[in-house]
């Protein structure tokens, strides 16, 4: 690739140098949800389309992304920055969770979905930040867990077809 | 395989072939809910232990043991023997369903688990199945559908991160 690159030079290498530093220069952290665009508020906060009841709380941008190309979701985010994580020496403070308190504390949300990763930290997170916003007129929601789609018994992993077994539903 | 089996004719080949017709003369499918076991009614349905009010039905038998390896379910089970398939030309004559509608009508189940797997044929036979069995004294159940356990958002299909935001519970 650096190869490539070199013998590019003027096509692709400075192209791509001049835009890396564009970026850099342009893209910025939104200051209310956290997600990451060439404006403050970001694109998705300012969308007057959008429902301002209901907030996602997602681990990182990437999750945000993913959020977004599901195309299910018409509320707004909170990018929490990272999960709690006792081995990765990740406390809350390094989290936007004050921020998402505040979000809150200031009204207008309904519900606070956490979008959080079926994983132990993911799930610690999503602990904490209920705990955090205790008391908060919002009401608090979380995906479902079970069999995702298309998923065959055969080949799932014991804790997930537990968890579909436990958490099933009326037809 | 074949050159090993050769090889250790005496102590493999023969054994081998000696136990496969054991097996094929023993194993049979149970008359009851369609298991494979050397006694019929198999060993679940004659278990004593197992809560009889309460039926979960399968695809295929690899299903049921997917079923017993998550160790959460302590009912019976209906081995449906494949999914309606137009694609492959299986009609509803060719299931275990009248079978299970027997069963229901009988009386003493009083839950029915549809557990068939997420996929298109597993779905449209969940609907025929509960179509089968309306009218019927059973409380009809699905397995829960979302992310699975340690699943990241990042790395889900859209379908099922939408399914489990459609899905949300309250925390």
């Amino acid at each position: 690739m650096a190869l490539h690159l070199l013998h590019k030079k003027d096509s692709l290498m400075l192209p791509l140098a001049a835009t890396l530093q564009a970026v850099a220069q342009t893209v910025e952290s939104c200051q209310v949800c956290g997600n990451w665009d060439t404006q403050n508020p970001c694109h998705l906060c300012t969308d007057g389309r959008r429902d301002k009841t209901i907030l996602a709380v997602v681990e990182n941008v990437a999750d945000l992304w993913a959020m977004e190309r599901a195309q299910r979701f018409r509320g707004l985010y909170h990018v929490l920055g990272g999960t709690l994580s006792a081995l990765s020496d990740v406390a809350p403070e390094a989290l936007r969770i004050p921020s998402l308190v505040d979000r809150c504390r200031q009204g207008g949300i309904e519900e606070v979905i956490l979008a959080l990763n079926a994983t132990i930290d993911g799930q610690t997170t999503a602990h904490y930040v209920a705990a955090a916003l205790e008391g908060l007129p919002v009401r608090l929601t979380r995906l479902a867990q079970g069999v995702p789609i298309g998923g065959e018994l055969d080949y799932l992993d014991e804790g997930t077809l537990g968890a579909a077994l436990m958490a099933r539903l009326p037809l």
